[in-house]
């Protein structure tokens, strides 16, 4: 698994050639110029998302590139893109058996393996990109996490958050949650159950189908990203109106998927950098989608004249009734999901009296509703 | 300022013993025995924190342990609280001149000698955590920030982050702006600019001298982070009402501080450890932040009984009006200050119409108003 470089064994055969027939001081000052930590290593990560595809992809790649900066080479880790080397939700499985050392992804696209893995990419009126990491990292979320991916020798680690994302591209307006009923949506993981608890019908398509889908007619709305991905896509070149908020992902989180045996393996050093790089990742890509979505957006109302509507109060009351049924079936499914869902259920209201008075309560100070 | 440990120096040195007399081939073993990455580096980190003070101390203690264990100790850094090694406040100046590597601070401490560096701790009605972010790592700010420390061989980092802060502790209502004036109470920094203006008085106090001076009535009220380090202060004890939301403090960004010179003679590798080690700090703090002040609050509540209340609507517009004037004039000390202003401002700008309909709209979703 495992590829040493030239550099170092080159010199540690040099010195014992040239220390050959030397004592035993000789033989010890040659252990010491050649540290473990020295190896180099290759590994693979495979993805989830096309080829450097904007944020998601990237962030991918900036992952890859800060292990093997901090590195200084040692860990070289080589991206692939979804079909490259394994197809796009191939890569639990590929990290599982060892065939790539790393894979990026979302933990949603594995529920028939894992289902506790979709608390940690995006529960519809669940946490905040904020709210998910303090509940993954400081919360308890993160060795559940690990005891979901035990079973198959893989490591998680949160790396990517999109935020809150956008409610979808419609063709109709949505004023009553009747509205939603015989409506086919593209609309991934538990949010699609909500859906289809409202008499609509989700459909699963790839990013790139999405916009030939919406235009033909073959669906007749569709959920993506958020302003800076869906502007990408032309999305408002086939629908008419924009809504918000994104009740089915409040902060999606993206995941790194890291096989066990492959990190135990990693001078201590190494680990470190590996761990520490996914947090990274996982903060870098929240910020970059701010800042560019808050650009996007500018451009989608004032150049491209998108028509932004909210989802009125009433529905989302009426949406959120649906996904609490929906989310606490998910904790019968299997016993690590019932104690993945009381930790969630119980950081999420804490969470929500907390943010009542800061979060929330500023935002609507600095810009009143 | 480098001082070089033992391990590899002697290493060195047993190898050019036992390989003198020998030919140049030898030689260059000898010379590819030690690479420069291999040397070992102490650097010290000055913080205005007391030692292991929570969250604050122990998020500076974290980023220098993150450096040590990435660099696997070449690079070793140490931490001193405040008056160990140089004064709360001489933080800056300590690296600015290298008797330090490193810091760990907030911009607003250093006003009168970088006032540019407040953008980028707390403006009042300001930017957000995950804004502050977005603005500083991916619109502008980081440049902007570098270049109003550059004059004093100080490269900046956002290393921390307190998430929204609370309003303060009061025994008095506030019901009115009316009722702020001739009010004592401890805030620094702008906000303690704009309670001026509000007719209060201002007052700066080290965290160390709150409760005694709240309990004694030397100040009539008092601001200081948020649940988790109120609660362990004990302000519930001295004050009836607890105010919400911290408008002062948004977001507030601590920063790790880091000499131009020092940073410069590191190796690539231990370049990019010791940034993303910032980066990692950064998140790290907010997500604890979060987490403990979930569970802080429903001490302080369930427990403490705590009488919270909200600063009248009315008290936040009269506030903001004067904030933005209080801001507005900061852009006007200096040339880069006012370059960091309309960056930030444009920034914000854009940030409140995208979180308006996103985070803001999704907060609002789930926990309606």
């Amino acid at each position: 698994m495992y590829k040493r470089r030239s550099f170092l064994a080159a010199t540690a055969v040099a010195l014992s050639v040239l220390l050959s027939g030397c004592g035993e001081e000789k033989q010890e000052a040659s252990a010491q110029a050649q540290p473990a930590a020295q190896e180099k290593i290759s590994w693979k990560m495979v993805t989830t998302w096309p080829k450097n595809f904007p944020g998601l992809g990237t962030g991918a790649n900036n992952l890859a590139e800060l292990i093997t900066e901090m590195s200084d080479g040692r860990l070289d880790v080589k991206v692939y893109g979804a079909g490259e080397l394994v197809g796009a939700l191939d890569v639990f499985d590929a990290v599982s058996r060892g065939t790539a050392e790393m894979g990026h992804g979302a933990g949603y696209y594995w529920k028939g393996k894992a289902p506790a893995g979709q608390f940690f990419a995006a529960v519809p009126f669940g946490l905040t990109a904020q709210e998910m990491n303090g509940w993954i990292y400081n919360g308890g979320g993160l060795e559940l996490w690990a005891e979901a991916y035990e079973p198959f020798g893989i490591i998680p680690m949160p790396a990517g958050n999109t935020g809150v994302q956008m409610g979808g591209w419609f063709n109709k307006e949505i004023n009553t949650i009747g509205d939603l009923e015989g409506l086919k949506m593209r609309i991934p993981g538990l949010g699609g159950e909500v859906l289809k608890r409202a008499g609509g019908t989700p459909v699963l398509l790839p990013g790139g189908e999405i916009f030939p889908s919406l235009q033909s007619g073959a669906i007749d709305a569709t959920e993506w990203v958020g302003p800076y991905n869906d502007l990408a896509f032309g999305l408002h070149k086939a629908a008419k109106y924009y809504y918000y908020p994104g009740w089915h992902e409040p902060g999606t989180t993206l995941e790194a998927l890291i096989n066990k045996e492959a990190f135990n393996k990693l001078p201590k050093d190494l680990q470190a950098i590996v761990l520490a790089a996914t947090r990274v990742a996982n903060a870098d890509m929240l910020a970059e989608f701010t800042a560019r979505n808050n650009a996007a957006l500018e451009s989608l109302i004032g150049e491209h004249k998108v028509e932004l509507r909210p989802y009125p109060a009433e529905v989302l009351s009426e949406l959120q009734v649906l996904a609490d049924q929906v989310v606490a079936e998910q904790a019968e499914v299997d016993e690590v999901s019932k104690k993945v869902y009381n930790s969630y259920k119980s950081f999420r209201d804490q969470a929500i009296d907390w943010h009542a008075i800061s979060e929330q309560a500023m935002l609507n100070a600095r810009n009143p509703q």
